[in-house]
């Protein structure tokens, strides 16, 4: 019935995935009802629709029919096949066929009735029969000679493709490479820039040729997301290649492109980066619009739960990608990503912090990266005038201080700090506010966690302790940044939702604008250092 | 393709919605590609699986065609019915078949020549020929008569059937009946207690009788939710009922039915709410675990931006639920939903302030409400020994302050803060905390938004800006916690994943212990009141 499970049926039945064998356990009851009340599906029919081949097992203790059933799905070569097994919930138990056998534990003298009806003893209460021992016995050295036909079958490989099975292995492994970011561009400093989309773009076609496990695609956006890989072909099963080829790779069509184009399916998108990562010997990506991430939210979370190492790509990431208006323009998504645990969330300020943004989301290994990235142009800095880029790795650096005229040394007066779009803004209010005077250090702060992640003597140095007076300006929700600037900080952000206008109306009437963060550093200031009654603020 | 579509299609042929009729606009190509890359359904077949009438139309253009077809669906009455209408995206553009069609405008040259295809005056720009305007001023014109007839039929049935009619217009409006709240029980003082999410149950059911507008049900949990109307039926159509009504209310099975079973289909309860409340006359509801809030978080976002009066319950709301583990474990949903605008999220803390946050969901009308309940058993809070419940309607308030011994007024020296099932905890605590000296308020705070509403004035006197030393205690994310404790303040929350065990071995576990409460309490006093240090954390 879940949603996620239609949009992935429906895109293996178009990728012809033979080898996808599912088994339904069709028992007619759910976890509150009977199947009866909320669903009246011809099951067989709506996968027949989706190009799957169905079967039908009509008892699910029928062990032949089962066996006959996999070995005709094993044998067919352009379909998933979907096997309805129809079954019994409880079988045997006093609650066979009820809802309640789904949640609630069969009782003592329950179990003891299903053993009698089922001419099982009743002791002991966990009886192995001796037969069972020996099969499963028997399993053992049957898995152990297939470990060994394996290994033989491997290392005959390696030696006749050494390369290749070098390759693979480290694959396996999730080894990067060895030069895989040679081609990795530095953008030179330009005040009118790119956006951090077609940076990233750049970015991921310089690093494809040398990394071949990189796979993936987008959720029908890849014009917009710019994450189609150029010249790496577009996987689909070659019968499929029709006159239409709107939108695929002219390199290729085939099993061996490495553009998967995943439809309008955000939710099975996650999930399914989240299998070739399981799988191993893949380092998939995906990609749609920053908004559309709640829709695959639930495969977001198991990815960092698990640990898996997936990379997602979410470009227009604020209310500046315009007219679209509030339905697109995501607002609390960064916060609400944030706050899942073990996940990175990183949005890169520039061109070439996208660059380190993708290097950090590579190496990661150990869990899922988001890219969170702009559709409009921002300046690329110059960083001969700016800290290093490479102090994204971080999570939160100084990219900038500027000192007022005589002060040289010594804390600055204000700090500013930004993400992505906003960290240009902060860099000309800092200017601003530094010919009125004040010293003003602007902290480029592209991911939490990353900060989070470092020790106290490098947090402290980014935002030390002694300089209160903080104001964080972010196109999205205000939720967790007061963690960073304190009782006597500000945050400029967005509470509400956005509106549909062009970008340079929205950030004016929003606030996003050099004029208000000047105001807001001056009262902030004007305010005094240390204000507890600012704990409580007006939002 | 998107799942949330799939579900809902799914449960309308169930249903039998003969009413609802659908355009397939099937123009062959997505924003990004052919459809042929990624979508090769029998999309006819598919919907005839779930139950629906399939009709074809294969000229998009032929007006009779589109008519007859949708004659043929208004005379179907137990399907509902696809119309598949193939059609050309950019019709007579140089676009014309084109994905580019769909994102981006045509220019001044190409509609031009779009014009000149078609046989239409290139000049002037926008030119709305006599005839049609004629046509569009008669339909004005029937307009007005069908309103007139609708007014007068309205006339006649107010007339015969006043109070139902009455009953209709309030309904329409919004408002709730007189005397709506009259059995809702007040529950006396009890240790034991009970599970919010079965005082919630006992209060819908109190109310559901005097609000017919209450409509709902659950994503196939309401055996744990609690949320069923028990003898007010089951929305399922009268020829559906078969021999197994497991899970069915008792009371009936019709189209009078205010039960609804969603299956097993999250997101398309959430989107279905939103319809019902837009269509207006009903009070709609529906319910799930917390942790799959995250399937339907599209929908509860539209929700917000419209303005729709929909209730969700949320039950199982942290790790305390048990063994189901991790997957199952919400930690950081709380976080996520509050930072979604415009929407309240309340999390009640015993019996009666569940009873209060029904009221409050209920009269809010101008935006969506979730209630977020415990699976647990918490005790009933003595409201003699502690302030009434009606304290939830502002979101946070002082429940009890222990004075230490010869400390009779002036303000107290730590506060605590909590919502749901940690208010029992910081109350036990802080008996601890006053044994030894100390003067503590204890602040539960069911909601950040009804709080963040509040005045200047109220939010001073329940956090009183001289009190620094604040230790707040949620089983969830501690993000946003930090406005309100502040820089010398602490938070006791949950940061990464749950875990499997029973309830008390993990609370145990992550620290939800009288001991460990008042050993941050007493951390957080002896480090002194106002740290400049401790802008930054150990996380």
């Amino acid at each position: 019935m879940e949603g996620v499970a239609a949009e992935a049926a429906s895109l293996a039945g178009h990728l012809q995935l033979s080898k996808l064998v599912c088994l339904y356990d069709d028992n007619r009851v759910t976890l509150a009802a009977a199947t009866d009340i909320t669903f009246s599906e011809d099951r067989a029919l709506r996968f027949q629709a989706y190009g799957w081949q169905t079967l039908v097992v009509n008892k699910g203790n029928d062990l032949v029919a089962l066996n006959a059933a996999l070995k005709a799905a094993r044998a067919e070569t352009t379909r998933p096949t979907l096997i309805l097994v129809r079954t019994h919930i409880g079988f045997g138990s006093p609650e066979q066929d009820s809802f309640r056998a789904h949640g609630s534990p069969l009782g003592v003298e329950d179990v003891k009735r299903t053993k009698e009806a089922l001419g099982w003893p009743v002791d002991p209460p966990f009886l192995v029969p001796e037969a069972a021992l020996l099969h499963f016995r028997q399993a053992l050295i049957r898995g152990e000679q297939a470990k060994a036909d394996w290994n033989a079958r491997w290392r005959a490989y390696a030696e006749a493709c050494p390369s290749l099975a070098a390759e693979l292995e480290g694959r396996w492994r999730g080894d990067l490479p060895p030069g895989w970011d040679a081609d990795i561009p530095v953008f030179g400093a330009d005040s009118k820039g790119m956006a951090t989309r077609v940076a990233g773009g750049r970015v991921m076609n310089a690093i494809a040729p040398r990394l071949p496990a990189l796979f993936g695609g987008s959720a029908d956006l890849d014009p917009s997301t710019y994450t189609a890989l150029e010249g790496q072909g577009t996987f689909n099963p070659p019968n499929r290649r029709g006159d239409d080829l709107q939108g695929s790779d002219a390199s290729g069509w085939g099993f061996s492109g490495r553009n998967l184009h995943f439809g309008v399916r955000e939710h099975a998108m996650g999930a399914i980066v989240n299998g070739l990562a399981a799988h191993g010997g893949y380092l998939p990506f995906g990609s749609t619009f920053l908004i559309f991430s709640d829709y695959l939210r639930p495969a977001i979370r198991l990815a960092a739960l698990m640990g898996l190492h997936v990379v997602h790509v979410y470009t227009h990431d604020s209310i500046a990608l315009g007219e679209d208006g509030p339905t697109h323009q995501p607002v609390e998504q960064l916060a609400s990503l944030r706050a899942i645990p073990h996940l990175s969330v990183i949005r890169p300020a520039d061109a070439n912090e996208t660059a380190v943004a993708w290097k950090v989301a590579l190496e990661a290994r150990d869990r899922p990266v988001l890219l969170v990235l702009t559709r409009q142009n921002l300046p690329t800095l110059d960083r001969t005038l700016h800290a290093s880029a490479e102090g994204l790795r971080r999570g939160a650096y100084s990219v900038r201080e500027l000192r007022a005229a005589g002060a040289h040394k010594g804390a600055p007066d204000l700090i500013l700090l930004a993400s992505g779009s906003e960290l240009a803004l902060i860099l000309k209010a800092a200017e601003r506010l530094c010919a009125d005077g004040l010293s003003v250090r602007c902290v480029s702060m592209p991911s939490w966690d990353l900060f989070d992640a470092q020790p106290r003597s490098y947090r402290d140095d980014v935002l030390p302790p002694g300089v209160v007076a903080r104001l964080a300006v972010e196109l999205g929700s205000t939720q967790g940044w007061h963690r960073y600037v304190g009782d006597a900080g500000d945050v400029l952000g967005v509470d509400g939702f956005g509106a549909s206008a062009p970008a340079d109306v929205l950030l004016n009437n929003y606030g996003f604008t050099i004029d208000n963060v000047v105001l807001r550093a001056q009262r902030l200031l004007a305010a005094g250092s240390k204000r507890p009654e600012n704990l409580q603020r007006e939002s």
